[in-house]
């Protein structure tokens, strides 16, 4: 209140502004236009006035920036990522801000299942009082567990009544149409709450993609061609054009430019990023860049990752251009097609210049128990990953993961044979056990299926993380490291191990929720590559094994996944077991 | 949810639509594109799917309507009018939506002052289960009076939670400059709802103007020239090009067209519209397809009469263009350059064919305090419009109201002499009298003062409205007339009079808040002639006279007004004596 009567003060020339940068070119997002000798003043957080002459605002105390003919850009927006992830928000912040993101929404879907709504708050909470803004979606809890399908009432009513959580994740959309019972009452209660439904429709087209849109769903950051692109724009569904480390869809989709279409519902987002890509390309101002660079015109491009994402979200409000009343995030650049940060203002106050964080990111002290978020009550055995035959024949039909590509798998039948009433990996045909524990709701409980095609001739590698589960995920050639990988992750309290021969081989500490480190990026990314260095020792040469193995769990990518109560299709979304 | 369901299974094709417009063109204004051989089906109120294939949508029971080439376009929206003037729904509606109009947002800042948030509830709940959706503004009461400012925080509370309201209504911006303390607290109180600020900033502009938008205002209405609408364009406000009765602006904002920018932000308002227009005119599809002869682009005319004005109030997730999910409000137009609606279907039913409503509008029953608003306890006499004389001089320097145009006042000072100690009005110098008399608050208290540039010679006018305030207005040549117009309308519960020489000459009941008629649209056009022709026979030659007199005590428009406490410059909005 106060602040704001200062604000009307600073515009009419009663009070001196906090901060002016003036001499500046200015992308003006709302009209489109590229504006000439302009400055912009702000008062505390927001922005108080604007435009060729803003002489009357500045005072003695006010901090001049000259901009000197450089163009003023406003505060970048990630509008989809997955912050639960590895690293901590204070690590990321050292390279994620000073490239002029100011403004990132995540996800909490890898948080909930395994430490609650306790654990998403405290997940919130490490976003609260940094450089930059943060918000969160509530995760609808889509998957291929029965037990953890579906998020708790009360749990999604506590989560859609705070302000930092603005919609609700994305709900894979052939769940959404398998279980409408489930999912539309927590739909209708996000919007009720006049929150946003974020949208997952992978491969969806024609009447299924309807069906899917039917549901209120706004956006789908899936399209990987402009024609996908362009089907869900007709339904009035806002498209994320993804460019980061999972897919790299934008050269693909800048077609989409060609098309003579209104492009207010186009976002830029990453889906996530590696510390690896996160240190050598930067972060959202990569992905404006590269669109720039792929054909779009530039304040098309620069609208993309603003003004468009605040619209899509309903906090147009707040940031997303530069204007009175808005907040001061803005981002001087050398010119309107070189995405190159000189300097970042977020909430009116400098925090980076010329490629350096200027602020300190607060370190968060997580709860207690999101760092304890390891179940298992006792060590696991070699003979928790072994498989009973019931039957009575000499060969079993088996329902097998085959991985089709390092993420895709199917469904395949084996008929394998079967030895001391049990059915056994076959590494000579590249055939190894594949195991779901959970760590949360039944902790010990396990399903142990065969997967093919993974590489693997010896040892076993594990993660804390299993996309969209409670679980452990264990892949592995030998039943023994199987079990030491699965213990060793419960003495470090989640990470992810690769173990060979009854030694660990390689380890990444993830004692935060099971998902996170404390490490720097830099200690990290040297972690990461030890994992996948041990990965490759064992025969598994995935680009990013740690990945590969966590979607094992996950219901967003197709089509044949696993979970700690057997096997699932995704195409028909039902559990079953591993003799067919 | 049952319903949700069943659109998912008319999308894949498992149950039949409800209704089916197939064979038609279609404006897509998410995209901005036209496109051919398109159909849409619905359920319910919803539409379950489109495209050039929806055969498997198609079943016995669905109702098929062969657009033969036609185009469709979603249901027209008026984001900005003012309902509580005049005609109720039911008759409105008979006008209103047979051209294709299936959204409208309303002021109520004109209920509030004389019925409280009780009147306001009745108001708006006279618009529920109608053919087409209204959603209301809550009113933030900017007045000239000092007891009618501000809206009382407890109301207030009570309208942001009802449903239908969307937003706060229009804070002039004089006022909310001069008083931040009254208006901050109440914008604040509205943006924690999540609803918007609609803004009035005529002709404000440079630091006055970013000053108001700085209170997080986000919408104007008043820019009569192109340049206004981009100075209010570059600061994020969405601007509300105003084609009614009150103005016509359109044409000469047209030239916005030609300067080379994102459209997004522009919107189509009546800001209110007589009955005269409404039936010679239309309503919302007059706008666009002025808009489209004025030489915009058809889509573009579309999407600010469409989608634009959705976003705005962030109703996008529900209306303003067709796409599964959203409401069915659709209109059939020979083409996209012709706005003559064929068929006009909204929820998902046909209301209208060929310039006929189809349905009947439900008729209201008010509250009967809704009925009994003029709260005068005993009658009016010619006495109570006297001016004493409080100096000692021949002579008095008197602050007169001076008509500049029909509605624009300003601040004159006359020495005018002194006769019987009062100050008399002298009509051979065209100086009469003007009085505020409360009828809500403080009923009958009253402030008389002088007008010049009225052109009244006898008689008397007058109305229970009376803009912004808890008065009914009245202007005379006449004392004892005065006071008969003001006793007429109190026997009428409401209404504007004419009288002349001790008789009523012309009258319009406005028995429902002393603000509107039960009577149909063409009794009501007939009555207002006969009002007119009352007040040219007493000397009123202004176009709409009463428009002229409800404005006098008006806060938006310059200069010089009137209420129950006194005299009002809004350069200032400081309460001033008669006398200087």
């Amino acid at each position: 209140m106060n602040e704001k009567k200062r604000r009307i003060d600073v515009a009419l020339g009663r009070a001196p502004a906090d901060l002016a940068i003036v001499n500046a070119r200015l992308v003006n997002v709302y009209t489109g236009e590229i504006l000439d000798n302009q400055s912009v003043c702000t008062c505390n957080a927001h922005i108080a006035c604007m435009g060729q002459d803003v002489g009357h605002a500045i005072g003695e105390t006010t901090q001049v920036i000259d901009a000197q003919g450089a163009t003023l850009i406003p505060g970048l927006i990630d509008g989809h990522t997955h912050l639960a992830w590895l690293f901590t928000a204070d690590a990321f912040l050292k390279y994620a801000a000073r490239g002029g993101t100011t403004t990132i929404i995540t996800e909490t879907l890898e948080v909930y299942p395994v430490a609650g709504v306790a654990g998403v708050l405290d997940f919130m909470a490490s976003f609260k009082n940094q450089p930059i803004k943060f918000f969160g979606t509530a995760p609808p809890m889509v998957s291929v567990s029965q037990a953890a399908n579906g998020i708790d009432t009360d749990d999604l009513e506590t989560l859609l009544g705070q302000d930092d959580i603005i919609g609700l994740g994305e709900s894979y959309w052939q769940s959404v149409i398998q279980n409408p019972d489930i999912y539309l009452p927590i739909f209708e209660k996000t919007l009720a709450h006049g929150k946003v439904l974020e949208g997952h429709s992978a491969g969806a087209r024609g009447s299924k993609l309807q069906a899917y849109a039917g549901c209120e769903i706004s956006s789908c950051h899936e399209p990987i061609k402009a024609e996908e692109v362009l089907e869900r724009l007709r339904l009035g569904i806002y498209v994320m054009i993804r460019e980061g480390s999972i897919r790299r869809d934008l050269a693909q989709i800048a077609a989409i430019k060609d098309m003579n279409i209104d492009t207010r519902r186009l976002i830029l987002t990453t889906d996530g990023i590696t510390p690896k890509d996160l240190m050598e390309m930067g972060y959202m101002e990569y992905l404006v860049q590269k669109a720039i660079d792929c054909g779009f015109d530039p304040v098309v491009a620069i609208q993309m990752a603003t003004l468009n994402v605040a619209e899509h979200f309903g906090l147009d409000d707040r940031i997303g251009g530069i204007a009175p009343g808005k907040l001061a995030d803005m981002v001087l650049i050398p010119d309107p097609t070189t995405i190159d940060a000189r300097c970042v203002v977020s909430n009116g106050r400098v925090i980076a210049q010329d490629g350096q964080l200027d602020v300190s990111p607060r370190r968060h002290v997580f709860a207690s128990a999101s760092l304890n978020s390891i179940h298992l009550d006792k060590p696991a055995l070699a003979s928790d990953f072994s498989i009973a035959y019931t039957g009575t024949g000499q060969t079993a039909s088996v329902r097998v993961i085959e991985m089709v590509t390092d993420l895709v798998t199917r469904e395949v039948t084996m008929n394998l044979p079967v030895s001391d009433r049990q059915i056994k990996l076959d590494t000579d045909n590249d055939l190894i056990k594949v195991a779901a524990m959970d760590r949360t709701k039944f902790p010990g409980k396990t399903f142990t299926g065969l997967i093919k095609g993974f590489g693997m001739h010896a040892g076993a590698i594990a993660s804390s993380a299993a996309w969209d589960t409670t679980c452990i995920i264990v892949v592995g050639a030998d039943e023994n490291d199987m079990a030491l990988c699965v213990n060793r992750i419960r003495d470090l309290n989640g990470g992810a191990v690769v173990c060979r021969d009854g030694e660990v081989m390689a380890e990444l500490p993830l004692p935060i929720f099971g998902l996170m480190t404390d490490l720097s990026i830099e200690q990290l990314d040297e972690k990461i590559d030890i994992i996948k260095q041990g990965a490759k020792d064992i025969g598994v040469s995935f680009p990013d094994p740690l990945l590969t193995i966590v979607t094992l769990t996950g219901a967003a990518i197709p089509y044949f996944r696993i979970c700690e109560e057997g096997l699932v299709n995704l195409k028909d979304g039902k559990t079953k077991a591993l003799q067919s």
